[in-house]
């Protein structure tokens, strides 16, 4: 790989990283809109989307520019795309934290969760902090070891996704109807963006071992 | 452009299209699943939508190797990039199909929705059926006027998205949670379906007119 090739390699890395950070803080400053039903908080999360499609616009044209400008080998081009793969995903997982930042706005000053639920969305929040986190360590670092801890995290979203199923679908529920929705979509959106990480990091993968991609149902 | 790459980027083209083909299908026969509560129907759906990842991945390789052995100019990566684009959008419009699948599945021999509601579902049915197929033609002719059709039919299926949310959230909802959720994830796999479509025309524009994309929120 030439020199030019490799640096733009390395900027659009440290881009990605960046907007690891930028929708860890979103869905990190959600979270904590939705658990004390925080209007500023989540006009600010709102507001900051911008910032990551913004990243994700500039970072496709670096792509772009970097395969013009230095033609690529075949070899080389997965890591490229993988990229772009990876850029759209976060952006997604923005989208995500914004939803879960609209949902606060809707009911405020009501909170959008019952109070005994509080708990599981906070651990839920706990666990994406730590997933995109490390997320961020794996795109930089390329350590894929922490691939499993990843996955780990996700299967743990994943059972306190299920719980929250069984929750509101209980016979003792009650809050009514548009709690118990109110509740299956935030859940869905930790959820998905748990999955989004997880794609994430098989992306990396696939670029540093050259294995295919194993896609996540999204 | 040179004829090797005009010749790979039709082949592209008509992937493109064969994707929509696919994914038309699968919605279509989900719809149907879901209305008769079909399980040999909705297990055909979930089956099929391997097919539609292995064709991504095909064109993913196609572009790939289009790109390596050409050596695009900076003017003609971005129709390249688009297809990429639109085929992980058209992947994800598979994956939605298969979700509608998989709740008529999941309530069989059960309706996974009222009686009362499904006129309404097939009405939504038939909007993301006219939105995929005038999306293939899109994609195919380029004529891009068929994107005012497909913006209507999206604002079609916005509204009865909304509808829904009302008759589940209105009081005299006799159905309980449950059905409530059902309803609501269902509709919602609808508007993504058809935001998607929406998304692809999108890039097709970009490419066609040099316009920058304007993104759909999804």
């Amino acid at each position: 790989m030439n020199a030019e090739l490799t640096q733009h390699l390395e900027d659009v890395q440290d881009d990605l990283v960046r907007m690891t950070q930028l929708v860890g803080s979103a869905m990190n400053r959600a979270t904590q809109a939705l658990l004390d039903a925080d209007l500023a908080m989540a006009e600010s999360v709102i507001a900051a989307d911008a910032q990551v499609d913004l990243l994700f616009s500039d970072l496709e044209d670096q792509c772009l520019d970097a395969i013009a400008l230095n033609s690529p080998s075949r070899g080389e081009l997965p890591e490229l795309i993988g990229a772009l793969r990876i850029a759209a995903s976060l952006e997604r997982m923005g989208d995500l934290a914004e939803h879960v930042a609209k949902q606060a706005r809707l009911r405020y000053p009501r909170l959008s969760i019952p109070q005994e639920l509080r708990g599981t969305f906070a651990e839920m929040g706990g666990l994406a902090e730590a997933i995109v986190s490390k997320t961020g360590s794996v795109i930089s670092s390329k350590n894929v070891a922490l691939a499993a801890d990843i996955g780990r995290h996700d299967g743990e979203v994943d059972r306190l996704h299920r719980e929250l199923f069984t929750i509101v679908l209980s016979p003792a529920w009650p809050h009514g109807v548009e709690a118990a929705i109110d509740v299956t979509l935030l859940s869905r959106y930790y959820e998905r963006y748990a999955d989004h990480a997880v794609s994430v990091t098989r992306r990396v993968i696939t670029i540093v071992t050259g294995e295919p991609y194993v896609g996540v149902s999204l």
